[in-house]
């Protein structure tokens, strides 16, 4: 098994997305086999050696971040194509086979992965079943977890569990697989799954739409599913505009002072039968006022360019390392949070320029506050720590997640107790010592210390 | 709080669908608030005392069966709607709530709840989480586990806790949720749930169809998915069709000598605009010579006739005490395990009627082995758990499931190390001690002793 334990490695595969905390493993290894995975965790486990479980580190909560001497296990050597079963039909796969690669083997038996993000290509498929990945079309198709039919996982005693096999329907006591997903490292390393594929969708169309305002925004949701079968429905304010016209070097196909927010909507149109219907609905989301702008794609190149103006936004402020959180609240009560919470940084920081975006459909808001380009990162990064306390009170407030997609990992360990009551977070720590007794998985991540 | 133990009720309330375990609780309470539910335990917790929640007693495993004195928490007086969110869209019922009056609520405000199956009506929303039911529109819809958005649970701490509040996404550690999805009262007793909705589903229509035999299942389906929108594939053999006209007083529709193996396939026709899409599969199916006689509704009503010879199987068989099995195994699968285990008991028991039937489209079989008019129901069960590890083992085998959708209860738990590991087995048991710490809820049933 390979190690690795120079500088540049160690820096390398020491921390994820994120970049707040040092990365400091004591060295790095690429497990290629199961057993060796199992004989990895056993000898760790003799050795009270804590481990870091490693994939595609896009993580965005610093959960594949090792900051205190533990070895990275990487599973990036095990990427292997188990199979395709087109009937099911499902994919087999090692844990470290990218989520993008599981989308082209899909689309190659002429299949489809529906669980898809800007990170998709990069991330692996242990590591979004440790995060339970969200994406852009939740709405539609669910988060991972709907997809996983079996998992085959390493536990913090160096045992095998063989988790549903791919079945549908196996109700025999505790589905222990569902603790799996979303455990972020801290339950087992994951080392197989058997995920779950669907035909080829109907081609889609996209909207892109200009609101009059926030109350605008529920009711063309509501409208806009009447007629159609969406697969997203994915908001942004103005403000993200600029960034993304700077980083993709194209204006924006709308005028983007017209409307304080806009949205990309998709579609199923299987041979664009329902190009009508989408301009019906949007005519009668313009006589009512909601929408006062908008644009229909006419083809698929076109579709692409106009989620672009969605999609880039993550990365092209990924410069001004933004203050992030990754919030969420029952889908009908997003207007009114998303208010509250504006009016809240808007109070406290004026000078600070606020965007949001995000998954709206499902309840879920990014909101990225941009670090002014005369305070340091850390000034910067104080003041969001000073700001979270009353960003999570109004969560709790309304009923939310400190965390929709994201997951806890170190950056939201300190505040699971905003979404989680004290209760419920015994309960994990106690199941958490069922299959890590002696706590070298991932230790310091989810579970306030 | 009412309480009952007068000798009707306990034998009543102490039990479930199953007939083969004395019901002899000690009382059956009926709590009316949560509370009361939260008292109840406390009070049993210091007593020492096992409870047994109850919901619509339609179980099939005997995990509502209270044979040892028990006290029998009965839900069915927490039965309030506490609120239909037509946004999300999504409803909020007390867990005593029948499945079937959470369908109407649904309807009546233009929204569908998809879980259904034919002891809906009786069965308790909280009874179908604890089993995590499936039934006829998994193919499509999934089980209970996809619907559930947020559960208030009283552990066997008496403590109450707010399970994922109805958000679409949060992931903050541990989804407890899932844990008590399929738990059948060992882990806590369901107060209330949320559960989500979808908008009213296009009308359907029904092909019954003929089959030349068991392979040709499996292609069929694989045609029929190709052009049609399928919400349920269930079939069953020759065998049963005698017992289900007998049942319902009129003729089966096609010649029940024709064909080993009859399906009922339905699928979305809004306006019947599939109609020709369906004839056309049918005959390509005609001429691979996979199908060989077949009907399609021509209403809403036909379509209902055409249901019954698949929905009245259960109940037509029931005067004869079958000994049944819900097993399964992956899709692909079924064909050769289903033909494996019906030469086994062929082999062992030549005289017994073996009926086959069930959710094929998710590898789902029910096995229903008849009790021969002059056996006694005590030497045909001592024959049935003769012939019972034999199933087992070739489920195991197979790599499926001891039970596919109807739980553990009594009936299984010492059948579970068949399909889950010792160490998942172990897993469970210290996971239960964790929500359940003096083992007051529903002892002895899911995990062997
Ligand atoms: C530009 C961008 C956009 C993004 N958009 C989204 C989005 O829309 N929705 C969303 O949900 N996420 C999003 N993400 C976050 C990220 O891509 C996901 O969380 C992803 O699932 C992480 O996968 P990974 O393989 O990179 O995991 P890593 O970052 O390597 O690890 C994440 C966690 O999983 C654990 N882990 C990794 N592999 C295993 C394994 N085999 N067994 C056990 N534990 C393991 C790690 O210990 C860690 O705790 C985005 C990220 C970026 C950079
Ligand atoms: C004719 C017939 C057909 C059926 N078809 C199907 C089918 O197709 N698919 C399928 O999945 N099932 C089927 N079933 C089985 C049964 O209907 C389901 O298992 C149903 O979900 C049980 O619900 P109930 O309210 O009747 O639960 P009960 O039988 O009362 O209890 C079942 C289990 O849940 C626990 N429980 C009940 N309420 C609560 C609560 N509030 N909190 C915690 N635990 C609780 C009990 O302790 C017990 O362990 C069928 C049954 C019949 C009679």
């Amino acid at each position: 098994m390979q190690t690795l334990s120079d500088e540049q490695s160690l820096s390398h595969y020491g921390r994820d997305w994120t970049r707040f905390w040092p990365a400091r493993p004591s060295k790095v290894v690429f497990p290629e086999t199961v057993d060796e995975v199992v004989e990895l965790v056993r000898q760790a486990r003799a050795d009270g050696q804590a481990l870091v479980p490693s994939g595609g580190r896009t993580g965005l909560s610093g959960g594949a971040v090792a900051a205190h001497g533990e070895v990275v296990v990487s599973m990036e050597r095990m990427r292997k194509l188990i199979e395709v079963d087109e009937f099911e039909p499902s994919i087999c796969v090692q844990a470290g086979m990218t989520v993008g690669a599981v989308q082209t083997a899909a689309a190659e038996h002429g299949l489809f992965y529906p669980v898809d993000w800007a990170a998709a290509a990069s991330s692996q498929v242990g590591g979004s079943i440790a995060t339970n990945a969200g994406g852009i079309r939740v709405l539609r198709y669910g988060m991972t977890r709907e997809w996983v039919r079996g998992l085959k996982v390493v536990t913090g005693t160096g045992e095998l569990l063989e988790l549903n096999r791919g079945l549908i329907k196996n109700n025999t006591g505790m589905d222990l697989r569902q603790l799996m997903i979303g455990s972020e490292g801290t339950l087992g390393i994951i080392v197989e799954a058997t995920l779950g594929l669907l035909p080829t969708p109907p081609e889609a169309s996209v909207l892109l739409l200009g609101f009059s305002g926030l109350d605008a925004l529920m009711p063309a949701l509501a409208e806009l599913r009447q007629g159609l079968s969406l697969s997203a429905f994915e908001f942004f304010d103005r403000r993200c505009i600029d960034h993304v016209e700077a980083a993709l070097g194209r204006g924006f196909p709308l005028d983007a002072d017209a409307c304080p927010y806009y949205a990309v909507v998709e579609f199923e149109d299987p041979g664009q039968q329902n190009q009508e219907a989408a301009l019906a609905r949007f005519e009668a989301l313009m006589e009512a006022g909601h929408v006062l702008d908008g644009t229909l794609s006419q083809s698929g190149a076109q579709a692409e360019e106009l989620w672009a103006w969605r999609e880039a936004i993550s990365e092209s402020i990924a410069p001004r390392t933004p203050y992030k959180n990754d919030l969420s609240v029952r889908i009908s009560r997003v207007p009114a949070f998303l208010e509250a919470l504006d009016a809240l940084v808007r109070e406290r920081y004026p000078d600070f320029e606020v965007l949001w975006f995000g998954h709206i459909g499902d309840g879920n808001l990014h909101m990225n506050v941009l670090r002014p380009e005369d305070w340091s990162t850390e000034d910067f990064h104080a003041a969001g720590r000073e700001l979270s306390p009353a960003v999570f009170e109004l969560v709790q407030r309304y009923e939310g997640s400190v965390s929709a997609e994201h997951g806890v990992g170190l950056l939201k360990r300190d505040d699971l107790h905003w979404s989680r009551s004290e209760t419920e977070i015994e309960l994990m720590r106690a199941i958490k010592r069922q299959f890590d007794p002696d706590g070298i998985l991932n230790p310091g991540k989810v579970l306030p210390g």
